[in-house]
């Protein structure tokens, strides 16, 4: 029968981690609560909500924990009910301990609150990943390339496989990471340090958008871990388990063109913030384009939106050459585009108006791209 | 036809404002519109939902609103998108000009943008208060007493005239507010410094909310009118009109009563913790309740939920005297109360478990009283 006493706040921040892979309102009611498995060494946390698995452990030997184990266990309780319980406690520290089978009493200051929680049978195993040869990449460089092409993965179920990004390992070092809805692209590759296994998977973009919000960037390094249908994300106390999708990825690379009759470098904010005017406008009619303009002279952006009104506006470039080009699209495409290019510039090559354009960084190299296409219009 | 240019800046502040009393989701479609009327020496913006009205004022002579008028008029414009569109303009400055019959020609740096209006025709009449002899009222004392009393209002429209404020002034000196949904109660009152017309009226809360919202701290003083129907809050630029609830408000004084049988004085803060403690556990349950426990000894507070568990905690006093007593109640209500509540420490007088107990500040005199209702428990 479990026993320990614990720092209320740090026990708190290893909850509300664990947390984030649980729904309250999930169709296997027993997901709707937190594992808690306690050994003489570290208290372990898990929750699920069956696509995405978190388990946070502390350790003993963690200082700020100020953890004392007594008596070892393990239980499940109501996630959001315990955590909220928690952080009603008004002293900082927390004394838990099972008073009878699944029942808890937590003692703080001079509160004492019974709580009834369940046996951990209940719970579903959760599939396990081989944690060998890992892949060890940078926390930061990890969440930077989710940031840069997640969102461009589809939200529709219709194709699932679009719903996913394609992380692929070439040559044993050639990382890429692409994501496709089938109207832009966005896809960053990068070349890593060390060699590691090949690899070739599609994981769920609201899983790696999950992950982003789990890892902060003082967990400096993150280990990679796959299976047949899963891919672990470990660091020294959190565990990240997702499925994977399963299915081919289209070839994306096909897409790709150096060829271009078109150049022209914004500002991306000021780019951005024109499109975020011309959204307004085109956003009240229904598919809603916005037309770009581009000339020797002058590059200007025009919306017409019959029932609401009409933007007409020029936009500052810092260089451009080529052919003119008249070109339809939906601004929230690009708006989106933008706000994932970090970089001060960005580069935009135009083919015709009928094919997709791409958005490169501007001062930089061809690691990072993306592809929007445009929409015909008479 | 409307022409004029003005600060962005301050333009959408004000617009900003009126927009409080819009709602986008109006059954009457056209309230769902902003009415701009420019003559020669200010524009005035108005909004309403039907309930409550805002006229926003910017005069020439404000400089900080670098208005310049060269052409007057009057036009209404969609609310939302309308203030979408002012705070995505890309300049400081803003040129507004009517160009043809209710069509607007926007013009901010390099971007023009035209909109579609409607004729001001279309807009209801909004009822009219005479303003003479005004209640001057401190901005910041008028918002103490909304906070301290609104929130005891019912939500349920089951009993309209208990969703108001009860605001009355007799002997041209003596202000009182109270709001009660049945179950609470609370009441301020105040001895004005300077005479005034009596009056006795009952102001909808959530206006009263409202109101709080839109008059910032730095408007120092109210002008305050009655007509029949209506209440207007007016400062140098902002009229907030509300319409008043019909019907006689209950006689709430006959509950109120000098007699106790038990004294209890909290830290306000203290008490509260414990009782958020408590509601997370008696919310569990369907009407759950708190036992509180007084003794000479010791006060502590008692919840049982069959289903999730309990709570048995201790409370610091500050004093306590008379004789003992156990009292059940919705925690929910006293929360509330404490948090009405500014001082330090709250008095609690308890007459027995059957009759409603009432909380004044710990350090002060009578001007602010609550009242809760017990719940009667086998």
């Amino acid at each position: 029968m479990i026993h320990f006493s614990i720092n209320k706040a740090l026990f708190l921040q290893a909850l509300n981690a664990t947390k984030r892979a649980i729904s309250s309102k999930n169709a296997i009611p027993i997901l709707s609560t937190i594992k808690i498995e306690v050994t003489t060494s570290s208290i372990t946390l898990t929750g699920s909500n069956g696509q995405i698995s978190i388990e946070n452990t502390i350790p003993v030997s963690n200082e700020n924990a100020g953890l004392l184990i007594t008596s070892t266990g393990s239980i499940l309780l109501e996630a959001n009910f315990f955590i909220n319980i928690v952080s009603s406690l008004p002293d900082h520290t927390l004394d838990f301990k099972e008073i009878e089978q699944h029942q808890v009493l937590l003692v703080s200051g001079k509160s004492e609150i019974t709580l009834k929680g369940k046996d951990i049978d209940q719970y579903p195993r959760l599939q396990e990943v081989t944690t060998t040869d890992p892949l060890i990449l940078e926390t930061k460089l990890l969440k930077t390339i989710i940031a840069e092409t997640a969102f461009a993965a589809s939200l529709q179920e219709s194709r699932p496989i679009l719903t996913g990004v394609h992380l692929v390992l070439t040559e044993n070092s050639d990382f890429k990471a692409v994501a496709t809805d089938s109207h832009r692209m966005s896809q960053r590759k990068i070349q890593l340090e060390h060699k590691a296994n090949n690899f070739d998977v599609v994981v769920p973009s609201k899983s790696l958008r999950e992950f982003s919000s789990v890892f902060s960037e003082d967990i400096e390094t993150v280990e990679v871990f796959f299976s047949a249908s899963q891919i672990l994300f470990r660091s020294e106390n959190i565990s990240f388990y997702t499925r994977l999708l399963e299915g081919n990825y289209p070839d994306t690379d096909r897409l790709l063109t150096d060829q271009f009759e078109t150049e022209v470098v914004f500002n991306t904010s000021e780019l951005r913030y024109a499109m975020e005017r011309a959204h307004l406008i085109s956003n009240a009619t229904q598919n809603g384009t916005v037309k770009l303009e581009i000339t020797s002279d002058v590059v200007s952006a025009h919306v017409n939106s019959p029932e609401v009104g009409k933007v007409n506006e020029e936009i500052d470039v810092v260089s451009q050459s080529g052919t003119d080009l008249t070109i339809s699209f939906n601004p929230t495409y690009l708006i989106e585009s933008l706000k994932a290019l970090k970089s001060e510039t960005v580069r935009i090559h135009f083919l015709s108006p009928v094919r997709p354009f791409t958005l490169t960084p501007g001062e930089e190299s061809e690691n990072f791209i993306q592809l929007i296409t445009p929409v015909r219009t008479n």
